[in-house]
């Protein structure tokens, strides 16, 4: 366990996830904020699945993303906006069970770009499974409109 | 335009995204099933959005890997279940505008493995702007129980 | 086939080439510079194999890589120099035959990243065969001592 | 530090890292081969450079998808061979120093197919920083003439 972010960053991170409408669409919640890790978890539901009754690629994708976007912002500095610029997902076994947790930490952060990597485990019963990678570039945005956190 | 797909390839397509809870949660419609291309379209709106009003790369991501998975099943068995094994998407423009249109197409169908290619673009007003691009590996399985198109 | 390139990219392209040591080392050839396209050409020999006498990925990559950072530099401003973010290669068949043709071209060109897509043909008795597909995320560098083209 | 590999591992990654000759050509070195782990080391000259006098983001790949390789093939069964089927290398900071080292360690072991990640480092006067991250898939091939290793 990492020690907790400070109430600024927690602050920062909850007020913006506040707004992805696509999280609270999804059923998704931010559970941890700690310095240099956040983590999203997602029941899963048949209102997230793919044909087969696993979660979608994209919604597991999506938590992801939040995650490393938000782990990422937690080292920007304040005023400035995160934007993914891409990112490659692995998916690694059937993402199912009672809900999904997807953890991020930053590997590099730049001025500019920061790596940041999340992984994304299926938990049946209290027991984790890896089920996804997702590596991900995020931009620093300073001085734009309507872009900020 | 490509020629329409065979009734059999487009009753397969149709079925399958029926399934897919992730795509009437998030809006999205099956919009043209071609020989060798399919095309999905979602429309802009609160629900799907990031914390900047854009739609989250998440949900660009679930409509582009459909589309992908859905062109690659086109040429795949009868019988056989597709699984997205990796998507790498790159974020180029916003995605914003009135609907989101991905277009998936066929880069190198294998025996086990297939290519596929899906652009994003942002619709408004008719006009459309380039804003994503993903590549995808798509898995053919058979023989599994519950795993079928 | 696309008009040529102007002088000046011509030049600004050959002459980076030409600075860099990893091409020769394999043996590879700029052969095509045209307005928005670049080609280049490694002929498969024993010295840029992988264990199963095929061209090794990382070979694959490099004139891959290549070919996207000069097309993608062909519209950057004078003075400017590009570097390699990221890319993502997905190997399709065997790269064998007689040599190998890396062809680039840009999908989006902005003012700081650019995103471009090489497309890699083993290439025998004439014949093309799709090998290898890359995207590459390039960044313009303004401004920094020992960075240029 | 991991256990040592078997000698039946190190004897088969060792016999086909001598078959790379992309590897001899380069310069590199297998230089550890843990349970688990492998390492392989790549002097800086401008032979892998690119155009500022960096390594080249090919090489850098090249050391990097065979690290991975490797340690994925030291968990597949004997007979099998070891191929790339996609990689992507997100480059973090200028690959100078006196050389790079790449270590690869498996993420997720299949039957078909193993996740893969290798970190890459620059070391200068014995420092270690981080310069570049790889996520390959490899896939096992059973039963094809010439494919083995």
């Amino acid at each position: 366990m990492n020690p907790p972010a400070s109430p600024e960053i927690e602050a920062r991170i909850r007020g913006s996830f506040g707004k992805q409408g696509l999280m609270a669409t999804l059923g998704a919640e931010l559970t941890v904020i700690e310095a240099g890790r956040v983590e999203i978890s997602l029941p899963v539901t048949p209102a997230v699945s793919q044909q087969h009754g696993f979660v979608h690629a994209g919604a597991v994708a999506a938590i992801a993303d939040s995650a490393a976007g938000y782990v990422a912002l937690s080292m920007m500095p304040a005023g400035t906006g995160v934007l993914t610029t891409e990112f490659k997902i692995n998916l690694l076994a059937p993402a199912g069970g009672d809900r999904l947790v997807a953890r991020g930490r930053v590997i590099k952060a730049g001025r500019t770009l920061t790596l940041a990597l999340t992984e994304v485990f299926a938990v049946r019963q209290g027991e984790e499974k890896l089920c996804a990678m997702l590596t991900a570039t995020l931009m620093a945005i300073a001085g734009r409109d309507g872009v900020a956190d």
